[in-house]
């Protein structure tokens, strides 16, 4: 069999390897016995195949998937037959909506933003793969939301005259979707044309997530949206939602119309129930969960504006001052007030966590209200505003818990040790110390999230993608019970200075330096082959309508026509 | 009369002095009767004007104007019957493309983007402006092309009925629009308001330029007219095309098609002749030169490709190695090569001035090729090689004059010693010390361009724009006289991480702050003021659809449509 060097560093040799592998991870109870078999099986129907000269283009996939083998064999698609349609055993089947719009979303990023020529001369491919079956092999959750448990694993096996994507539920088909798109490539003489390959992929970490800010900044739908189509294509699969903060107050409450009608910065900046619904969908059908924060009690100079009394009065020594700092947490109707709002919230999002957010709460309104002072001598608290603070985000996780919901907080949470309830996702986002947060935060129990390095909002001249990529989320001292507690990150785009005008070219495909991270197994690191790869996915990202900047100097096939 | 304090710093009490101001410029020859004699007219017509309280929002004026007297009497206007037109006493009249052209985009401007509609109540302005009667004084320069000496100032008389704008040229006809479309702003009811007013204004340096980068990236003739747009609503009058590189080599040229067709990334990725008739074209429309920058003899990697023999082989020891270096300075070939190219780059644009590169000349490969060796003995050279890239450089001007354009060069020619021509121009590049460089080069007689501390390709977080902002052009030891030889400066944006995905947002609003910088009087400083301004200006872009990025938290009242 002959050994054939492929753009993504794997050659078929390695094939072998990698079906030794699923054999270590069936042995420790990470891999699954349909993807070794399926390994072992198209590891023989590969061999048979012979070698075949062929100096193509080739694909770039972005991220990289657990295991790839390809065989220098090409099969030719025809854009005016080729279909990808359901496996008669499948467990979904045409009603399953989000397989229905994967599929037409599939065809169009296949064949719908390539140019349709014909070169000179007729390409030597002779071999038609007809169609791309797809299985689901258990309940499929075609109605459901993805959640942090959601199995996105699958296998492709790409071979003449029928591939076939299998997967144990909907989300591991867009997975497969996703990359089997990514093997697909013009050869120089225009046609569509895919190597035989055997494909076998899972995530390494569960949650994979973009933080957007639409408060510093109204982020349009159609930017969010956008947004969500780029994450899909990187394999990120949690819309952070930061939707609202001192600045402004899109989200349009059914229970407190008012907190957005004086909150936000005008009344055609908001999101309307409708507006949240869309983004919430169109998230569903790419296998994203939908994770709003709205953080309390500090970054909330906004809900002051049309909630009466819900911050605290500061004082100028004796004499109110007229400003407002973070939430009063000394009052019940403030409580009353947060249940309510957290019902509603509790509602209009589907998935399971809320982010509380809870950072950077600034004491000093809180020290000079006579009222808080009063409140801390009663409660014992001394001098001690943190433990105020835990009194609050005490009683707010109470009432989360009360609506069945869970929890994720930033770091100072649970630096400021708030009694946290298990399950309670701490995101640590502060740089200096942050391996020795995580080591903390796992120590005591708790899942976390690494943000810290991946503040994609800080910006600098050169090829910043690269201090991304290198970060190792695991790279801190704890058990591997520790280490399991990690259960993914985030790239946060804060809003300071973005809005719709340069949303997507900030964002990607810097960003997909963390999908890739997040998602590829922990031995893909070597910068150089990422930057092939990355430049070919970027270009990809292009022609598919994000205008994601480019890494260094070159250029797209299609960039062009921009 | 009242003072009001306008959004922009200056009131109408600040009027006398501004008249007072044209009166010492007459007595140093800088100034003009014709906008003395209308400053003091209007000064009395303001004065006879009674206060009027009335709290508007008020427009936002970028580039500031050199001087402006604003009165709080408000006219309305009609977008159905507004309308601009000739001055019958005019010398442009209907045949002028340039203000044709002009008066239907500022209408559109200053009509077509914004929302029409109605408050709950009636505008209690009455008074309606009823038309803009533009009158140039001089012969006009409709079909001309700009040039350095271009007259871009004119007067600005807005009354009941109607408002004046007179101008030499049609160049300062152009800036003039731009400054009426800024003053007109909607007003609570939805009315199209402006303030009587009178501006009398001329920049403070006759070159401002932005340097876009078409070889690193490719950049699609659209991005370069959007460009364009954008460089009018700034008053910038000079795009400085680095149309070829390393890299690529876009250019097509008609003399040598090899040096596109094997030069460029892609037979898609060029400019043909066509292409660069429309940017030249749509430029002169819009008071905008365009001057080509063909950087040799170092940066033209790309050229060798197309053109046999012309750049240096490099040596290995006594052998070829395959690589090559500058362009070789010792053929007779390089020199007919050279006349030719530039013959034909003289004719195809227009601006008298070609900017011939010269920096960053690697001398390495020169050293090691057997043959330059011998050259430089021969011509008793030593071992110095800037005397080599001086002998290249001085040919190279020598066929420049030839063909009667002028040249625009990189520092490093002049810091070569390379003997140069009077009226050469020496564009200052390098950060460390440039205002040393910028003593030396006009001690030496010659003009200069600022761009040292223009680099916008640099990019940083947060709000880069206030250091482009400080920088004062002539702050550098020297005479008068050689101040008077600073002629402008240049924002450059190199390509290396800049392409259509991220061009817009790299470039504005931050160039907009050069853009004041060279326009506006020497003692427009004020950066809390220039915030307040340049941000209603990035969102007066923005609705023109310039996708200028945001200078920090907030909103534009048409952003949600994005």
């Amino acid at each position: 069999m002959q050994t054939l060097k492929l753009g993504w560093g794997l050659n078929v040799q390695e094939m072998d390897t990698s079906c030794l592998k699923l054999v270590s991870a069936l042995e420790d109870g990470s891999g699954s016995h349909v993807h070794l078999r399926v390994c072992l099986a198209l590891l023989a129907l590969l061999a048979l195949q012979g070698p075949r000269a062929c100096a193509t283009p080739g694909p770039a996939l972005w991220p990289l998937p657990l295991s790839v083998q390809t065989s220098p064999r090409l099969l030719r698609l025809a854009h005016e037959s080729f279909y990808i349609g359901h496996d008669p055993f499948s467990a979904a089947g045409p009603s399953c909506t989000i397989l229905q719009e994967a599929f037409r979303r599939y065809y169009d990023y296949i064949f719908g933003f390539y140019k349709w020529y014909h070169g000179p001369a007729k390409s030597p491919v002779e071999t038609e793969l007809q169609q791309l079956l797809v299985s689901v092999v258990l309940d499929s959750d075609c109605n459901a939301f993805p959640n942090v448990s959601s199995d996105e694993s699958y296998t492709l096996l790409v071979k003449e005259p029928v591939a076939l994507l299998k997967a144990n539920r909907v989300w591991g088909v867009l997975r497969g979707l996703e990359t089997f798109s990514q093997l697909i490539y013009q050869d120089s003489y225009g046609t569509f044309t895919i190597n035989e390959s055997i494909i076998v992929d899972s995530p390494r970490f569960p949650h994979r997530g973009i933080l957007i800010d639409t408060a510093r900044h109204y982020l349009p739908v159609k930017s969010i949206l956008k947004t969500l189509d780029a994450m899909a294509f990187n394999k990120f699969n949690v819309l952070h939602w930061h939707i609202v903060d001192d600045q402004s107050f899109p989200y349009q409450s059914i229970a407190f119309p008012k907190l957005s009608n004086k909150g936000s910065y005008s009344l055609s900046h908001v999101y309307t129930p409708n507006d949240v619904r869309m983004v919430i969908e169109y998230a569903r059908l790419r296998g994203i969960r939908v994770i709003p924060e709205f953080d309390t009690p500090g970054h909330t100079r906004s809900w002051g504006k049309g909630q009466k009394d819900l911050l605290t009065p500061c004082y100028n020594g004796p004499k109110q001052s007229g400003t407002f700092g973070p939430i009063n947490p000394i009052l019940n109707t403030t409580y009353s007030f947060l249940s309510k709002l957290f019902k509603e919230i509790s509602m209009v999002f589907p998935d399971y966590f809320i982010h509380l957010g809870g950072d950077e709460v600034d004491f000093q309104c809180w020290e000079s209200n006579p009222d808080v002072q009063n409140f801390m001598k009663q409660k014992g608290f001394g001098k001690d505003f943190t433990k105020l603070e835990a009194f609050y985000i005490q009683e707010l996780l109470d009432i989360i818990s009360t609506i069945n919901k869970g929890s994720i907080v930033w770091q100072e949470v649970f630096d400021d040790k708030v009694e946290l309830q298990p399950g309670t996702v701490v995101q640590v986002w502060k740089t200096e110390a942050y391996r020795g947060e995580l080591s903390q935060v796992t120590a005591d129990g708790f899942p976390v999230l690494l943000s810290a390095p991946w503040y994609l909002d800080y910006i600098s001249y050169g090829q910043d993608w690269e201090k991304y990529y290198q970060v190792e989320p695991l790279d801190f001292d704890g058990s591997p019970k520790q280490k399991k507690l990690v259960i993914g990150g985030e790239a946060c785009l804060w809003g300071e200075y973005v809005d719709a005008t340069n949303l997507t070219p900030r964002l990607w495909p810097r960003a997909s330096a963390v999908g890739e991270r997040l998602w590829s197994h922990k031995e893909v690191r070597d910068v150089e082959d990422a930057y092939k790869r990355l430049a070919i996915h970027r270009c990809r990202m292009v022609r598919r309508g994000i205008a994601a900047e480019p890494l260094f100097t070159g250029y797209c096939s299609h960039d062009d026509k921009m």
